[in-house]
């Protein structure tokens, strides 16, 4: 079993000023996915312009100050959940047109937090799914907080990755994104900085900057810690870079790509 | 806690050859909703033409006697389930126009069915979305059912209500159809058919055509069904026309409208 993280960054347009897809990209990255033939495989993508613009104006996951706070940051959940789901529907769309029988299993429907980590979550349905065939879909998505103080959280899809590939034990994580890997150094701000191909810590980096295209979900940083922890437990992943046309399709049939690997 | 089913003749158009939102009723009925300003709510809304063209043509829940129908089975089960989340999209985006706190929990992500029937279902999450008061949202779906022989089943928003009512006993249920309620015969076909205000079983029911309108949740005769189940644990449902202005507002808000009780 593959699981594999599509970036928001990837299939939706991700500093505009409202929700917007990437046809493109999601239409040839269906391709590539229906071409490479897994067996058993689960997406996971980010919710991109489609929840990080709600989730930051409504500051979902920071502590609640007042009955209005409370208020307002109920109806930012609601928002964003809507608008994560049609990005969802999307995918799944794009997905089912090539055949890849991908079934929506939206993590505010199972998952709840505690003070914004995955305490437990039921995955039955996700391996029944599975053992069926299908692909199951999950994606970055609004959940209900045990912590009294936040209440409502954020989940990203790399804490999806992270919970997911520890409870299933996939075969391979494969993270694309909208950049090579993780380079020593801010690639966008230095003409030197270095791809590199295997990340043990965060030690490797520089500079923290070389990480540092924030978003709410912590961006490459966050991606980073996540991965990290997995590979604390011995679990690999790699990163790859899915707007290069193909190397998504190279990656999941095994061969050598382009990226970065992050293992202990 | 009131328990409101929309039903999918009143929000889509159900005998559109492809799937067609009623927008009018759907904005007005959310606007109806926001008025009546019910405390504790929980919203079921049928599938209509979003759900039954593919579940029909697919046939969903009927044995599957070869591996390619098994295919055949699943790729109908993808395209249903993301037929129904785009309508379940429409009607939050409906009731968030309106302030409706309405976060989506779609069946397929935490229910299974034993032969077509709902055995068990997780409902921990949307009895803490309701505790928040949030509206929680359910709909028609498709589902795994446990059966080796139909491995796939509709659940429809009626046998939500018929669930969902025996576990989280809501003071009240109210579902909205496009007709005023229960007939003795078909008023369709029957110039003289007399509106019920009352039912207690099936023999109140001249003809059973008079619940004739099928689909493939069993349209009229299927809902009274479920309710029938329902009354005879003691609990006591309401069907009212949601396409008459008002009528909705008024039953939500607890005034007596046209309509059919089914209780014992």
């Amino acid at each position: 079993m593959i699981i594999l993280k599509l970036g928001g960054s990837v299939i939706t347009r991700k500093d505009a000023t409202k929700p917007t897809l990437n046809p493109v990209n999601l239409d040839r990255i269906a391709q590539e996915i229906a071409r490479a033939n897994i067996g058993k495989l689960i997406i996971i993508h980010g919710a991109g312009s489609f929840g990080h613009l709600h989730a930051r104006k409504y500051e979902i996951g920071s502590p609640i100050n007042s009955t209005e706070e409370l208020q307002e940051k109920k109806i930012g959940f609601t928002l964003t959940q809507n608008s994560v789901k049609i990005l969802n529907h999307f995918v799944c769309h794009y997905l089912l047109k090539y055949q890849i029988p991908a079934v929506a299993v939206p993590p505010s429907s199972f998952i709840t937090t505690e003070n914004k980590r995955i305490k437990s979550a039921n995955l039955e349905i996700v391996e029944k799914y599975l053992e069926m065939g299908l692909v199951p879909v999950l994606h970055g998505d609004v959940v209900l907080d045990t912590d009294e103080s936040i209440q409502m959280a954020v989940v990203s899809g790399d804490q999806l990755v992270n919970y997911l590939s520890e409870k299933l034990k996939p075969e391979r994580i494969i993270l694309s994104s909208d950049v090579d890997g993780i380079y020593d150094r801010d690639p966008k701000t230095h003409s030197q900085a270095q791809l590199l191909e295997v990340v043990n810590s965060l030690e490797d980096l520089k500079f923290l900057e070389g990480a540092r295209t924030v978003d709410v979900t912590g961006g490459m940083a966050g991606k980073l810690a996540e991965l990290l922890e997995l590979a604390d437990k011995g679990i690999e992943s790699e990163i790859i870079n899915a707007d290069c046309e193909g190397l998504l399709e190279s990656a999941l049939k095994g061969e050598k790509v382009r990226g970065t690997i992050i293992r202990k």
